[in-house]
């Protein structure tokens, strides 16, 4: 096996984990580090995962993209909060044969890094995965781990080399020829039960589901994002088309089995985190309207994530009862 | 004049500042209380208004609608929350000539009082008014006041009579003909900005009207009221419309001036209070789907208001951030 050097820009509990089992199979992976900088470069990066433990005695840990320097893939994992950020953390790391996988939620991402470093060398990456970030240095893998990948411009050489990669270094990968389609899939689940459970005022899953009113909401929702889905595919030449009745079964169902789970979202909103709602909810409601796809409960859910979010961060006043109390 | 007895069922802020206008003029108002009964008992009832504050000394206060026993007119003035303990609250004041008006937020009100006691005896009145309770046995009536009202079926010498009443007790009366559209009209104001204001989280009309993703929300809402109205209207075979953008043009105009106003909806969200969900959002959203007018706006807000006030009332849960901070 070729030893392949890799930037993993953003390494938190996806990054970290993601990036460790690439060099544990033996690869060059240098890891943009904050917050635990300091105990990996001390202690390594430690993995807890149903899947065996390791740690990474040696892990390459860095605090600017300079020192990382000019690697063969750039793996940003980043959260979409950040991706203003992205392109001046990612440019040290670029040379000509540089191919860079956004792993990275929501819609629109890869057409940002494509402004920034071109197309032909841009792939996305979805992480199904539950993961949480415990002491500094040390990530607990709870469960799953899939990860979908696809090439922005369906470059098939390129995206058999990114699955290459990855499954040997033991990743559950699925290789989609429509990245376009793979990121509406996910968002068919995103934006209703991350919109909901923030709009909700912080619930699970099970809350969603349990309430019938809620439910039939995630259902409209679901439906509207399937139709600026398959629009949106049409716009770009895909002949690749959602079954709307087959992806809400599936969805529904495989939410059924997930018990009171709480969303990438609702845990960033309880923790007053800044939440993705624009590239989860704002591009996809946007996308849809440019294709004159009406979308309200999209927009809606959009509208009050999108205030909660300004509302959490500060810069929007929330009244208190001292506020409302007559006097 | 003839002095004409009156029950005030519910006599909270709305009922006790106009019930007191009728006994100002003289009339034999028999007041439901319960907070207040003591205080109003010992040392009658006041009411404090840029209007000129005054004092009913001797104002009669019960604690059952029997000891009030039979009156010539009801004013049912509960909080819509309350309406399923209306029935029974009512009914001991009714003879075969007593009127009903149901002083009560929301679409569907008088369709309940038609159920019990008939529809010829029904009217129902909208305050718009800015209204306090203060300490027990007194009311803080801040601004405005006028009431709109009308009959369930149109009688118009009924719909005369309380307008007399009412005006001659110095009210500020408009009697509609059709208060179908009058309720409809009422609602495509507290439809979007009762809804947002909640759902946003907990904000005033303005942070509403200041962020254009909400504003453009609380335009879509109301066109959907409108377009639910006007399709109710017809089907009840109202010759009247309410006219969309005049409407719209209206309402955000008159909002716009109204600064940061606290919807009556949000005061009792941020105290904690029921909310009247049902009647300002879940009779409409289901009186438009009967008619098959699709209000995917309107249903969303009606789907997290109501779980909101499901979550504040401690049956829904929601989660803290023990509940998401990885263990």
């Amino acid at each position: 096996m070729a030893v392949t050097s890799i930037a993993v820009i953003g390494a938190g509990a996806v990054g970290s984990y993601y990036g460790a089992l690439l060099a544990r199979a033996g690869h060059d992976v240098r890891f943009l580090l904050r917050r635990d900088l300091e105990a990996v470069r001390e202690n390594g990066l430690q993995v807890h995962s149903p899947q065996g433990d390791f740690r990474l005695a040696d892990a390459r840990a860095f605090s600017t993209p300079q020192e990382i320097g000019v690697c063969d893939w750039v793996i940003c994992s980043l959260k979409a909060t950040a991706l203003d950020d992205a392109r001046a953390l990612v440019a040290p790391c670029v040379a000509p044969g540089t191919r860079i996988v956004a792993l990275m939620n929501g819609l629109g991402v890869e057409q940002r890094f494509a402004e920034w470093f071109g197309a032909e060398r841009i792939l996305g990456a979805m992480a199904f995965v539950c993961i949480n970030r415990g002491d500094p240095g040390v990530v607990h893998h709870i469960d799953y781990g899939r990860l979908t990948i696809g090439h922005l411009t369906g470059n098939a050489a390129m995206l058999r080399d990114l699955d290459t990669l990855l499954t040997a270094a033991s990743m559950d990968v699925t290789a989609s020829p429509d990245l376009l389609r793979a990121r509406w899939e996910k968002l068919c689940w995103n934006i209703p039960f991350n919109g909901l459970s923030v709009a909700g005022g912080g619930i699970t899953t099970r809350r969603i589901l349990d309430d019938p009113v809620l439910r039939e909401t995630a259902d409209r929702a679901m439906r509207e994002v399937v139709t600026a889905a398959n629009a949106d595919l049409a716009a770009e030449g895909s002949a690749e088309r959602l079954d709307e009745d087959g992806v809400l079964q599936a969805m529904f169902t495989q939410t059924d089995a997930m018990g009171p789970y709480r969303t990438s979202m609702v845990i960033d909103f309880v923790l007053g985190r800044p939440l993705e709602v624009e590239v989860i909810l704002g591009n996809p409601a946007r996308r849809a309207r440019a294709l004159g796809v009406s979308t309200p409960t999209i927009d809606t859910l959009y509208a009050l994530v999108r205030a909660a979010d300004l509302g959490r961060r500060g810069q929007r006043d929330v009244l208190s009862q001292a506020d409302v109390i007559p006097n």
